[in-house]
């Protein structure tokens, strides 16, 4: 049963006048995590509040924590949160209860705090964590289904999809906060003939994901009970797994996607974290019926009762020619998290099931979250039927595949009766040209 | 064209005495890197000379080395060999012909570099380096024929095989040095009706490997053309690929191998340079008649010339009952690093071929080292033709798979007229039961 407490209080306010209006991100019930740099200062954690940021530096060195928040609060201030996500849920709530606090219209601290503000704008957002695993799920059966017959005309549905949650060992090194680097890569691709030709992808694409923070570990040899498997979820941010479809087409078979996959990854910077998503837990989604039984080991009454979350997610487009004019990105995918066929607990579950051990920091995505409708599709290869159908745009343009000058952005919305909405900030990424090899 | 120099001297002898012992693993020819503990300190890095370890701490706080060699020097003693391998080879070339000058028998510091040897009976050998990225290839035709038949009889070679170094990322946190654990993991079964069952593997098998870890790294976006990716080697160890073949075989369509790899992949502790291997390079697999043409950028001279390494390499298994009697490991495969289709330069190229970026420290798994013959089957799965066939040992008790008890160990041996032999020291691993969960 998901536990609230004053932190998720919609009637909370803040002091900044920004978080308090309709449709920001960063409201105060939000205070997601994050890694940033000024001019003035090198990489340190921050929290995200309207259009600011709390230097949590600053605030450690203004003392404006209590000795229960205060392990936390310094380990916010390094520069990786690594050391935070390893942290017991019951400290990581002692520090959200504080800031909280600390924020609020009413709050004592007022003028110390405002001290340690940092607009937004000044600021380089990173990477929040040294990802020492990536690991890429692959949990969304519409996804799967449109994928699969999109990629291989002849092939079923994987035989193991309903039995666990399918995944493969994503590659954390270049991984990329939000506008970080995503060049066109080169790649083989196959012929008929059995030859391949190497040169810059033609299908290049993106992928509409979540990405799951892991926070506290589990020693190698000893799984991670269901039960156990969600304050083992630090948080939550956006992810865009790109991918060149031709090049996985060649190289994906037996061993499945590599460099088709791994030229580029992005993340939207703030991490939000588990208990500020409670609100917004539902139940996970229901089986089918004639689905293979749920195993012991994935299946418990909490996780079915409230394993999901109920996140809006969009992709949008903005060509060269639409930045040219000025015209907004637009809209392209529209799906929810909730879509997923298991949930983030499970994939915990099932990845340390071998003994396998998860450590604090290791980034799961959820894999492309399509669901059922047109515009919950995803990524290209399902919007445009593996180049078949061209995507149209608002200004007539059309695609089957990105090109290069053009940006991807996601958002995520949080939002349900009775709870202050909010989101995670962007998760973007412009297209830039094959470099020369 | 490999460059000798007088670290390769054959003649050259060691104060060392049981560095010069013939069938030593580390004469004064070898000088592999690694990482160790005692009782009296934590983790520092070390050079394996004999049966002794210089202390390579101990070796800078007494002042052996000299400017030229002082950068290397002081890297070699940290806990981890990272910011060693990062070095350009000039760096690790002058640090080499220093420590082959202190221990040569008629070197002028001997009774300083004495001071600083410790016995390694004495030490704990550990993980030399934080890997932030495991990748393993696929890189021997044999094997992959084998397996491939065994694993999907009705599936052909796979269509890239022989137009690019395949290969999938791995886990890095599984990753154990010799000795550590290794634990029966549990996972699902797949059963002919579309279910599967949840428990302890009972296909449990190894996968004779030699791991190559990356130097120098490449920034993301930028390949790393053939001609350089040589220097990116930093050297080899020996690499056992535990693989669960049932959980491999159920879960890994379409995304390859998964939870059947990732609950452990055994290293051995030395880290053998490029520059101790470069008397041993042999060239590279010559292509069959009829393959497709080798792309630009996986072909050069040199690396048909001498992109191969000579070195042998077997696995033996010792049983429990074995060990109660006193049993050596009775040797189960045989064969050589030279078998492979792809050369190790090629593995980098390919792997950095989309911009991938790679980073000292890196490792990547040659694939199960498989050549044509019957001894030189490298796993299990391909010595018992997938558990039909049981393998019987010298006391007559026969295995299919992997039980409890057994230990699999692994050596590698180079030895080539006109140059001192050496070798890699062990990689074993003793197969602990399951977990109960």
């Amino acid at each position: 049963m998901t536990i609230l407490n004053e932190t998720h209080d919609p009637s909370r306010r803040s002091f900044v006048e920004t978080a308090n209006v309709a449709g920001c991100d960063f409201p105060i019930q939000n205070l997601p995590f994050g890694v940033f740099s000024t001019k003035d200062g090198g990489p340190r954690g921050g929290v995200a509040i309207g259009d600011m940021i709390v230097d949590m530096k600053a605030a450690n060195a203004a003392g404006l924590f209590s000795a229960v928040a205060q392990d936390a609060a310094k380990a916010v201030a390094k520069p990786t949160l690594n050391e935070l996500m390893a942290m017991k849920p019951a400290k990581l709530s002692a520090l959200r209860r504080e800031l909280s606090d600390l924020l609020r219209s009413d709050g004592l601290h007022r003028a110390e705090a405002t001290k340690v503000l940092v607009p937004m704008r000044n600021a380089e957002l990173m990477m929040p964590a040294t990802i020492g695993g990536f690991t890429d799920f692959f949990t969304s059966i519409d996804h799967v289904r449109r994928a699969t017959s999109v990629l291989r005309p002849d092939a079923p549905l994987p035989p193991a999809f309903k039995n666990l949650p399918m995944a493969y060992n994503g590659r954390a090194s270049s991984i990329v906060a939000s506008g970080g680097p995503v060049i066109r890569p080169h790649g083989q691709q196959g012929r008929k003939d059995g030859t391949s030709s190497f040169a810059a992808t033609r299908m290049l694409d993106y992928e509409l994901e979540v990405g799951i923070y892991v926070g506290e570990g589990n020693e190698l040899g000893r799984p991670v009970p269901l039960h156990e498997a969600r304050d083992r979820i630090f948080g939550l941010c956006l992810l865009n797994d790109w991918s060149a479809r031709d090049i996985q087409r060649f190289e994906s078979f037996p061993l499945g996607p590599f460099l088709g996959k791994c030229f580029a990854t992005t993340v939207s910077p703030w991490i939000v974290t588990a208990e500020a998503l409670a609100p917004f837990r539902v139940p996970a989604r229901a089986r089918d019926a004639g689905d293979p039984p749920l195993h012991d080991y994935l299946s418990d009454s909490t996780d079915q009762s409230e394993g999901g979350f109920d996140i809006a997610l969009t992709a949008s487009l903005q060509t060269a020619a639409m930045r040219a004019k000025g015209d907004a990105p637009a809209p392209i995918s529209k799906t929810n998290l909730a879509a997923l066929y298991w949930s983030c607990a499970q994939m915990v579950t099932h990845h340390a099931s071998n003994g396998c051990n998860l450590q604090p920091g290791d980034l799961l995505g959820t894999g492309t979250l399509s669901g059922p409708t047109d515009e919950s599709r995803a990524c290209m290869l399902e919007l445009t039927t593996g180049g078949k159908q061209p995507l149209v745009l608002p200004n007539g343009e059309t695609r089957t595949w990105l090109e290069d000058g053009d940006e991807v952005v996601f958002h995520g919305r949080c939002n349900r009766d009775g709870a202050v909405p909010f989101g995670f900030g962007e998760c973007r990424g412009l297209i830039a040209p094959a470099v020369t090899i």
